[in-house]
């Protein structure tokens, strides 16, 4: 669906890329293929004879990059970031890679999620006499480290140990490559190799975009470092259950990527099936919202039996220089990305599928425009439970006064929007969908729906929610 | 799937709207909704107290208008145009529609087609002191109107009874609004109503676009002239059997269109459904190539009641800033638009549904793809019949040498393109996919797939293929 | 001075080149060198083996042609144009050259001037089917050459008998290039030399900007044709006295300019000096109005032994990305494209010398700047005489309503503009300064000025104010 | 002349207002006069209600500022900067003003100058856990500052003290802004005001610009703090005698701006009578080389009693987008910013008058094309003397190995560029045209024509070149 309507965002994605004569055009096919995470800017930084530099900007990564020329970034260790950015911090100096140089060495960072305890930590910095560049949590992870002297696996280790959240970090310093993530994993990261170049990134697509081949996940509370001497693993915290963010099969992340080895698609497609063994209804055909909805819509169909059609197309062409039909127009009856086909629709009893809702407005319009293209019924069935709560971890989410699962019965929400019926998928239908092999140590972060924190809060301000 | 890479190409887009006050915005929206048709140019006439202006650029809609204040472009009568460029007239001069003015009046046209004996024509015209500004066919009929005296629907009858091909024409003089339809209905074109206002348009899509509704058909040899008056229908040449273009249903048009009645959507999937009867083949899963094979892939899936998967993703975010990867990169392994998803191939047995093959060079990246990706079984399905014949009524094809249908066998094909095996869908299967009621005059145009011209050129200068 | 405020604007500037192998880009810039003369669009046609091809946009010379890769543009003989547009035809279709494709050849024209009795040669035309594109009067040449059969000297002479006005045409027409002066020479037009390539150009900057050495002016009457014969002179209207334009020397040409053998900044210091015999005032010093009036006041300094200092400053850095202060920031006391210079004018009886007024209000703003800058005496000298008349021959000017030298004494135009004394150069003086050898059949226009028109509009309709 | 050709490079300018309404806008306008101080980027930082925001760019004012909404830069306190970039840091990070956010308040600083020990203290800095985000010395500053506590006069002065070089600091903490000008006050730095409101600019035509009135100059060593309470003044450092940079006299500034009480135009004048005092010449003509010489080549023609001539046309329409010629074109003779007025020079005996010589390339080109353009004598007088020592203090200068007047006698030079005969202007006669009452404690630094250092560097290190 449409992320500037829903009202869910990812909230970056990375990529980092060591040993490649083409390290920072590779990154930028990376990037692109992870732009979905991230559309508000976005910035590679290469190492090139120990020395960094870098081009950000904020952006398409296609405009970032239109006018750079790759042999200005030429090197062979190279630093992605796309960025997403809450309303807080959208100056150009927030958008990542972070670039610090110093007489001796430079020293990139690039972040996905969230670090909770960032505020606390910046206060105690800043009586000491750090001065921050930007608003953004990352740079926090760069005083720690360089407070603890020379960056190196001890002192990466020593500031993760101080920060807590969720978060997927890349570090670039001199000609070394480090990657860490959360000891819980909550975020993505993934290694794979392209020939003899090793590559780390939030999504599995980005491996098959450049024609790499997927290695491993990166796992809970890990530490990698890539240099000259290879990769060497070090394990920074003690490693728990892995409960990789939920909303990233749900609707977050592209279906080609495959995540803590279980793909996107799939997982939909199942969770569309566990719908249609939950809720089955008696109806004509089935129908899914663009984008993100249509593999839980195939899923439905197929356990369901009955054809799962294109009810509602997504027109393509609609980009940044797109003009946003007025008010006026839209009441007239203009559309803008999602129109209904009345050819599959109408006279029929329709069941519309879709991921999730978050404020419910889009459901609403899309229900309405069923209707109006002559759907006699429209039956409502989400893919993934009511979401109820806030997310801590590095999701944009609508705030609780907002959320309408928060603030009504299934039954209200189905009345809001106009449904003839809706139906939620329940709690261990989407675990079950996501999750393969119980028995190894994995689950799912499902908080935003159950309010059940797998690192919880501590206090008020570690509820402040902040970007990546 | 990739206009630019397939070597089909629809050759352009009218729209036209009376009585509205917001009438270049509309056409705006609905320009936009059909900009699948033509990517390379768009221009907006509108009149306001008979005085006709416009703007027109070359690239996309979104583009072309981005910087064009609506309130410059008032009047309650506009005319679109999409265009689609051929290599010879690639200039904006031929950026449609093409406005004229006159010390007295103003006129405009915007065409979809092709005119078999342009260069006929307009030899004559020359010989007679006519200057052209353009290369396009469209400038022709306008002279062919002016030298008959003052443009009404006498002068353009006795003009289009000049002219020989496909086309859809739409004529704004002053403001009045004429529409006119080839006599075999080749092209598409539409009237709808929104509100008080009437609408003309080559896809019906364009009317769900702005919230107008369908009312009919423009029928073959028809002209339609709308003014004060409201809408008069005349008759320019003896109504035949309609023949509309096959590959507008096959590839060309949006899923969302009614053509000539009959849904795109509904149509592909019954292509798919007939292909899986006429070809079934022992595999594990069916995938389609975005985005105009997916709904002859669901309909195969459907009818052989093996599971659709989304086997291939296509990258939303590759524009015209996208940089191309070099011939180097792409060897690498880089992919451009479209990414196998490894999770849902691997070690699977695919039936890959296409909607056509053109040259072929598409078609065996694809199955290489998917071979690299794991699938270990690639079973191509094309939903049309080969192309083995150019077309001389408005669609830009690959030359007959390029076209791998009209120079290799169908086994040969499949050698070509790496496939473990390949069936065409049967004329007759689409036939029977898109003509819903044979009884009643119409039929479908499948001259580039037989060779048998409904409008057959009179000499070698009447195939020349020009451009609308 | 600022073209935008002061309206007085050249309409036009013309350029071609016959024989060399970079014509494109000697082309962009000789036009570059006549920015000056048009600002509002800019086009360039070439011709390669008889084809013509060319790329025109609205804009600045250096923004039409930054994306444009010459290369595209290849072919040993070009025409260009760079053009003001006035009001009515804003529009990318009247940016010249204006091109024209027939099946056999192309054709295509620049023109600098003004056709008095163009609106009735297009009625007539229009009534035979002649089709027009622009509202411009230059393609009325084309359709009445055209109508004439083929395109030489013989239909053209007679073309241009039929028109009456001020126009400096070039014509390009397979692989000829033509050049045409009006019968009276209003309009500047000379020939250079560049190896064995010939140039014709507006304004003589453009030889020494593309390091071409000058050879002649194309003479009054005289049609100049140039193709591999060389180049060929025929004289279509019998010769009378030459009355160029004295807006070109007063205000209009680019100082380094040779008009008819007379250098622009030396006749602009004549001008200051014969101002300075007719008009002395005991004062301190003599400043200019940048950029237009420096040689008039540099002439008056010396003549009057007076120093000559730079009391106002122009800003080389406005241009068309420049915010424009709003009315509150300027009443606030924001300049905009002129500052005073304090050191220099503060308790100095300052002479301020202007090139012409025009409505008054620039000359009161600069007057008042001066003052405020501590200026004790402001005394206002004009380097040329009141304008009082419009120009028909090209050159658009404030309407009469508007020119306050029409409707106002001297005294009065003083007092408006708050001088604490001001004078005109006279007509003779003016004349003196310059045409050099009146016996050898020389004159200026300075209809403007005097109401004597060299080619007398015949009625109301040949008054209109049209554009090149 | 030719910033970009000369080799001698202004290396920013300041602009600061505290108390205004439309702070950002004055802002933009000061910075657009001072534009000529540098041309590679451009940033204004606002504080309103003690929160600072601020937008920097790479580009020009107009093309950094011209989609920046100014409602968005609201707050009555601002500071601004332009900045030209040194080979070694033209990244957007070092464009000013540098802004640090902490979670209690917010700090910029805007610089121009060179701080020499910059190096030392970074490294100082960096070993104690400061991460520094640019390689600007203006950072430097900021880290002493907030090592030293909270930012006041005192932290403030012991940061000023521990630094060594050339400055002029704008510093904006809070709703308090801080101007501070080196002990020798070697660069220009003005106060100014506005109605209520006070401004800082490195030059007065900034004054000029906005309408404000020049107040005073801040002298060397003082500290100025404007907050609610007014302005308050410190001296930081004993005050010695002024030796403000000749070079910004001579070719730097704009010449409606008066530094330290001079008006560069008229001390231009006087470099130029100087001139023609030291070194006559029996000529018919003086031109100057435009932009920085006219003011010179006045004086001379004045002084001399010879006709000042424009010789030579700047094209004022060349800018960034403006295609350079090619060697090949070059070769042919195409200009690029400079054009000969043949009219003027040509069988004349000309004196050349320029305001310094650097490399001596510009110098020879020009003299060729005199000389092309029929000059029978060309004397070169150049209004400084030569130029032989690298800058210390800000002004970014050709190499010493490239400086011609550092490796050739002026005989060599007058023969290397060409010239009939060379003179310079010596050290006495520039001193005398700036230096208007030698009693009170001024001078001019010209060391980089003399060698004497009014600040001399203590080791190799120090005599780095760097940027503000």
């Amino acid at each position: 669906m449409l992320a500037e309507i829903k009202g869910i965002n990812e909230e970056c994605g990375v990529f980092g890329i060591w040993g490649h004569d083409k390290a920072a055009e590779l990154t930028y096919y990376g990037l692109h293929s992870m732009q979905h995470r991230g559309q508000e800017g976005a910035g590679i930084v290469v190492s090139k004879e120990k020395e960094l530099t870098g081009y950000k900007q904020l952006g398409l990564v296609n405009d970032v990059f239109k006018q750079v020329k790759f042999d200005d970034l030429s090197g062979k260790i190279a630093l992605g970031h796309v960025r997403y950015a809450t309303q807080g911090g959208k100056g150009l100096e927030n958008v990542q890679p972070l670039l610090f140089q110093s007489l001796t060495s430079g020293m990139a960072l690039a972040h996905n999620g969230n670090l909770m305890n960032a505020t606390a930590l910046r206060e105690e910095l800043e009586k000491e006499g750090s001065i921050f560049q930007t608003t953004s949590d990352t740079e926090v992870l760069a005083h720690l480290m360089k407070r603890s002297g020379e960056i190196n696996e001890t002192t990466i280790s020593e500031a993760l140990n101080r920060v807590k959240g969720a978060y997927a970090y890349l570090i670039l310093e001199d000609d070394t490559l480090y990657a860490a993530l959360d000891p819980t994993g909550i975020r993505p990261l993934s290694i794979g190799r392209i020939g003899e170049a090793y590559v780390v990134a939030s999504e599995t697509c980005a491996f098959d975009q450049i024609g790499a081949t997927f290695e491993r996940e990166i796992l809970p509370g890990e530490l990698i470092k890539i240099n000259q001497d290879g990769l060497t693993s070090f394990r920074f915290a003690p490693r728990g259950k892995r409960q990789m963010c939920a909303m990233e099969y749900v609707y977050l992340s592209r279906p080609d990527s495959d995540l803590n080895y279980v793909n996107v698609h799939a997982s939909r497609k199942r969770m569309g099936k566990e719908l249609a063994k939950e809720a089955p209804v008696d109806a004509d055909l089935v129908i899914g919202v663009p984008d993100s909805s249509i593999s839980a819509a195939i899923g439905y169909a197929e356990e369901s039996k009955l054809p799962y059609e294109m009810g509602i197309i997504k027109n393509r062409y609609v980009g940044r220089t797109f003009i946003q039909p007025s008010q006026e127009l839209r009441e007239l009856g203009v559309k803008m990305k999602l129109s209904p086909v009345r050819g599959i629709v109408e006279g029929k009893r329709v069941i519309m599928i879709d991921d999730s809702i978050v404020r419910g407005t889009t459901s609403r319009r899309i229900v309405k425009m069923l209707k109006e293209a002559g759907a006699s019924e429209v039956h409502v069935r989400i893919a993934s439970p009511p979401i109820t709560d806030p997310c801590y971890y590095g999701i944009d989410m609508s705030t609780k006064e907002e959320l309408i699962g928060a603030n009504n019965s299934i039954e209200e929400i189905g009345e809001i929007i106009g449904a003839d019926s809706i139906a939620y998928l329940s709690e261990q239908g989407l675990e079950n969908a996501i999750v393969k092999d119980k028995t190894i140590n994995q689950g799912v972060c499902m908080a935003c729906m159950t309010g059940l924190y797998p690192v919880a809060p501590a206090d008020e301000k570690e509820m402040d929610i902040s970007n990546c």
